[in-house]
């Protein structure tokens, strides 16, 4: 109960210090009239839902146990959803930012990307695995209980790896914005990396909680 | 059991191509009076240490199930042993890498390096507390039974945060080395990311096949 607590607490200052991050020193958000901008909508939409509601609707059946199940597949089916939305549009805005850019800059080529992009396919997957095995009336008990540890495997190891590709990003960031100057520590360099400290604390949470 | 040899061929793969890597692309390995070619043995003696050995020794009560027990605990320690003196050699190369450079680097400045010494600690803690709890006879049995799932919950943490770390390392070496051109994918940057890849389908299987 504290650690769920904990984790919201957590969960909800990593979005509120992106929110900052990028309003004081990458220019706010913007629309796909100036890429530079429109990329600012890539961390922050990431944030929200490839991390944020990512984990908290894997916390689902942990925070509410006296809720009937039907109603906690639901919820966990539609956070679930929500989260794809918002990690589907954190993907526009960041390929609008190489697409559109003046001269344009190549798409999928570094680390990042693809273990970033994995983890989405991962999840994608689990969705559809997930909505077939146990939401959809008529699969077999058993082919239930044998899926159900792959489903908690799967489903916790594409959150980790969204976790890990968070850090990548930052990082990147961090270098692209700052260069040589992310060494003498200035106020862009410190909250990224406060950032990044705050993913890994909520993800580790996340998994604790999800696994006790 | 095939799962244990495709995670040996795994971190295998990636311990040589660090080696070509490094071999290749950055002039090799060198001492203190080269600090640029003493950093390469900081990659290379994480991803052996901190990362290869670090996985297999949290795989031997796996891999040798028909060993005595005291063995085992033995051999587990010791690995864990052998992982932490090549860290803390990683962590000495790169330290002076940045110190004896002209001018000097300064330390502690990234998030790769926050994670990654965080993820140091943990590991030392923990062998700290697995040591007297385990090994040192005299431990009362319900204690042991009481802090296992925390010996277990921690190890694998700073398993996975050590291979988070790692791939931001990989991350920013591609870019200082290669900067604007990394986006080209040159070879090097190729490299990077297949052996950031191969990270994280090495840790996978060994968190998999620790919590089967
Ligand atoms: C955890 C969820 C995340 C996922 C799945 C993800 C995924 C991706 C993908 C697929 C690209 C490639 C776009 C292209 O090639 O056009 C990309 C680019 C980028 N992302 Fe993320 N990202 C995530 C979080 C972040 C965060 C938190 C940051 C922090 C600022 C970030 C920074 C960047 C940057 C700077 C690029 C452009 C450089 C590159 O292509 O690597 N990302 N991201
Ligand atoms: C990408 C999408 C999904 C991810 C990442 C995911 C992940 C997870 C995780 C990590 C757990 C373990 C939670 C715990 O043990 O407390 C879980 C449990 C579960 N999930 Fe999903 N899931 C996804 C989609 C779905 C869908 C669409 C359904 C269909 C309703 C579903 C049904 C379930 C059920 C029934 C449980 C077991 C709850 C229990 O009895 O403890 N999941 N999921
Ligand atoms: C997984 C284990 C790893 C750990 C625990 C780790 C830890 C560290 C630490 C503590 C520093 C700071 C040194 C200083 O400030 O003087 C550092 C620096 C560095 N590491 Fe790693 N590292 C790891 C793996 C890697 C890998 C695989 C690479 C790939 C090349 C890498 C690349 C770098 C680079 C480029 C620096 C210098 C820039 C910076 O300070 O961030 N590291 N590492
Ligand atoms: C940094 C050092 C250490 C790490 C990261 C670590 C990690 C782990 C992990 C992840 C497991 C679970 C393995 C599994 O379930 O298959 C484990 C099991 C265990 N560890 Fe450690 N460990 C460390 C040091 C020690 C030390 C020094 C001892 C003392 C001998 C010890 C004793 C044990 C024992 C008895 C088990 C239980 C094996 C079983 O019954 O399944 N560990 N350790
Ligand atoms: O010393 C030990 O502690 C654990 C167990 O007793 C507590 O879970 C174990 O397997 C040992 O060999």
């Amino acid at each position: 109960k504290v650690l769920y607590v904990l984790t919201q607490l957590c969960g909800l200052t990593m979005i509120v210090l992106v929110g900052t991050w990028i309003g004081q020193h990458y220019g706010g958000l913007g629309g796909s009239s100036n890429p530079k901008l429109e990329f600012n909508w890539h961390p922050l939409f990431m944030t929200i839902g490839f991390i944020y509601l990512y984990g908290n609707s894997i916390l689902v059946y942990r925070g509410f146990r006296t809720t009937r199940k039907k109603t906690l597949k639901l919820t966990h089916a539609g956070i679930h959803m929500a989260a794809f939305v918002l990690t589907v549009i954190a993907l526009k805005t960041v390929f609008d930012s190489h697409n559109l850019a003046d001269p344009p800059i190549p798409n999928m080529y570094s680390l990042h990307s693809w273990l970033g992009l994995s983890a989405v396919i991962i999840f994608c997957l689990q969705y559809a695995a997930g909505f077939m095995a146990f939401l959809v009336p008529g699969m077999r008990e058993n082919y239930k209980i044998a899926l159900m540890p792959l489903h908690i495997y799967f489903g916790l190891f594409g959150f980790v790896l969204a976790i890990a590709s968070a850090v990548m990003g930052l990082t990147e960031k961090a270098i692209f914005s700052l260069g040589a100057n992310y060494s003498t520590l200035p106020a862009a360099g410190v909250l990224a990396n406060i950032i990044g400290v705050l993913y890994v604390i909520f993800g580790a949470l996340v998994v604790y909680l999800a696994t006790e």
